[in-house]
């Protein structure tokens, strides 16, 4: 196969005209395959039918003298915050244990910065004027909604190979409006890269001119290796405290792609002055998470190196959906030199740059033809993209043929859109 | 016995040794009871045990086509939906189901109110100068901290009988900084009343100045009558709706009282359109809440009918508790002619009215002699019970031959403070 760019324009019609005759067919096909969020599937979410049943008897549902069943104990049953806190490496009064959503955590970190203020803010944000936020793009959609829901305004920071664009963050920090950024260090969202040691100990010591610059470090796939050992992590929250940002750094992780996506508990972590902090304003809003559901999570995890083996056990079926992707990638659109993509060694996404200016219409063309996958631009702050480039691919849910079919289509849209756009702008 | 007002000085002081000798014999059991909050007791939590074990297989975990294990449905299962429905006499499409928290999504509507704006809101209520709010009282404690925590103004207004004082409410909100009003509506929390129909439908038709006065009408012992038959029960939200308020109310339940306190179901119902409204806030905050936990509710207690059968059996547990303290009351403390006392026909407390002047003193007496009740004046706005009068009693925790001893400590307290203050100020 001859690269698209090297082709003439009649060599480029008749590809063109060969690939729509394809997709035309695959439209026939009637398809209805989804690509668009990475959560678990069906096989994966086998492995944890176990913990449905480990609370059964009145015994079963004390955690040492509590009863998880009643109200009480607001920032976590100890056993729980034990477990993320061997999770994370870290001390378990650096915990606090929430509900099923990290997200949530999240978001209310915010929106108590918003209406009350955190630890070191002068004023809570509402009345600060334009609050600014950092965010390393591409990254997670969840995270800039919140962001501008908010009505913040966001900085797009580039993402390296190893980690956020740091020069530019450390620029970017001394300006007082700027009150935090948005982190996701391991296997990043979408781009799966892993934050390098020197970005973590640039991030733990940087000097915001902002007293209470939080940074939301979204540790959702700490644990989510796709194939080998588990990778150890530095330890954001010390290392920030050795550089005197005690209280700088909220981590986030939960259970979500470890048992049950929908009915799985979360955690926020950072110092215990801040989680003392937020647990008196927590209070206000709610007695106690669900606790018999974190006890349930501790009898069947029980710790960090019995979850590493449970999510061996996810990587041995994830591992065969991103190769799907990844082997059609490279034998459909590699030759072609349409496109790049990432080839993530743990998280959820792989990320693909197709042709500048072409992802949007690619993923319109898959949808009709029965392929959804995350809207272009959704990775960017404002869901803009600023090349029209970068497509989020989520292979963990469809089975694997149906998978399969869903890359076919895909990479014929990647070529058509590509062919459309070389015929209007030659190079 | 002769009412204390009637003794003379040399009596009172008699007295006042007597009751000071046996509070002094009952500390030395060194006693630790607890009857500060209205929650189950143990017998209550054994109803709900089978609910642990009905979701174990993979078929078990669906409701119809959806998965709820997985990502998704934010606004709540359908059948969950449909079972909350059930239970207030509403339609599905006015339901939003959430956590193991009401106070959650009570929490989380004025918090949005704050940040965002509510439907009718010309702008957000972070930039609305003062905001007031009706705050019916005594009430419960955790809706004024709601409000303190948000710095509004709270404006008491008096219990009645059939209600809040409704001549006091229809006057205030013509005040259009007026934004709210706080209701407990069936077995009021603290003083178990039951809002009368007259009050009901005098609410529903409330001429509020400002577009955005909402009402957070928490239902919260909707189904907890202690004897005889479930109580019918007005329709708040048609009511509303006939009164052309379709957007005015919002109502909250849970399960909390049903089945486990600290792992039930909650929800917010309101006008269709509220809930869109609110589901496309609620959307950015979090990506669903736990549906394992609400399919496992609703296979366990099916629909209203069954869930009046599971009430039944509470209230043939809690009935003796409260008729342990009434009785104690009756016997030792209505001779004296020094409290009066509610008899609540519902919900979890009973609600003492002391001599003015000594809630504080005698709850303070009591937590040395090892009797924790919930904090006096803590049913007011701010805490701050203007005649330092009103104890509420929860008597459903402790095991009954606990609740006798603690309740006899709480009467000779009552005792003890009467005559102090008898002797200070005589009548």
């Amino acid at each position: 196969m001859i690269p698209y760019a090297q082709r003439s324009r009649e060599e480029l019609q008749e590809e063109l005209n060969r690939v729509q005759d394809a997709l035309e067919q695959a439209k026939k096909r009637n398809l209805k395959l989804d690509m668009s969020r990475g959560k678990p599937g069906k096989e994966q979410l086998a492995l944890s039918m176990d913990m449905l049943t480990d609370l059964v008897t009145v015994e079963d549902c004390f955690d040492g003298a509590a009863d998880a069943r009643n109200y009480g104990m607001l920032n976590g049953l100890p056993s729980a915050r034990a477990f993320f806190a061997d999770l994370l490496d870290i001390r378990p009064e650096q915990v606090f244990v929430g509900g099923n959503a990290s997200l949530q955590l999240m978001y209310d970190l915010i929106a108590k910065a918003y209406t009350h203020g955190l630890k070191h803010s002068p004023v809570p944000w509402s009345k600060r004027g334009t609050v600014r936020f950092l965010c390393p793009a591409p990254g997670y959609d969840r995270h800039f909604r919140i962001s501008q829901s908010f009505g913040m305004e966001m900085i797009p920071v580039a993402m390296t190979e190893t980690g956020p664009d740091m020069d530019a963050v450390e620029q970017w920090v001394k300006d007082p409006s700027v009150l935090g950024m948005w982190c996701c260090p391991k296997y990043s969202n979408p781009d799966g890269i892993v934050y390098s040691e020197e970005t973590i100990c640039r991030i733990a010591a940087l000097r915001p001119a902002a007293p209470d610059f939080t940074i939301l470090w979204d540790n959702a796939y700490c644990v989510h290796e796709l194939e080998g050992e588990y990778v150890p992590f530095p330890e954001i929250l010390s290392l920030a405290a050795h550089a005197g940002n005690p209280d700088m750094v909220f981590e986030f992780a939960s259970t979500s792609k470890i048992t049950f996506p929908g009915a799985g508990i979360s955690c926020m972590a950072s110092s215990p002055q801040n989680i003392d902090y937020l647990t008196k304003l927590i209070g206000v809003q709610i007695i106690s998470f669900d606790k018999l559901n974190q006890l349930r999570h501790v009898r069947f995890l029980k710790d960090k190196a019995h979850t590493l083996k449970l999510m061996k056990r996810h990587a041995a079926i994830l591992k065969p959906h991103f190769d799907a992707v990844l082997d059609a990638l490279k034998r459909e659109i590699a030759p072609l030199e349409i496109a790049t993509w990432t080839q993530p060694k743990g998280g959820y996404f792989i990320s693909l740059y197709a042709m500048h200016g072409t992802a949007k219409r690619t993923l319109a063309l898959a949808k009709e033809a029965g392929v959804t996958m995350t809207e272009a631009g959704a990775t960017y702050p404002y869901g803009q993209d600023p090349f029209d480039s970068n497509i989020r691919i989520a292979p963990s849910v469809p089975p694997l043929d149906e998978l399969r079919q869903a890359v076919e289509i895909l990479c014929l849209c990647l070529r058509y859109t590509a062919l459309e756009q070389l015929l209007k702008n030659p190079v």
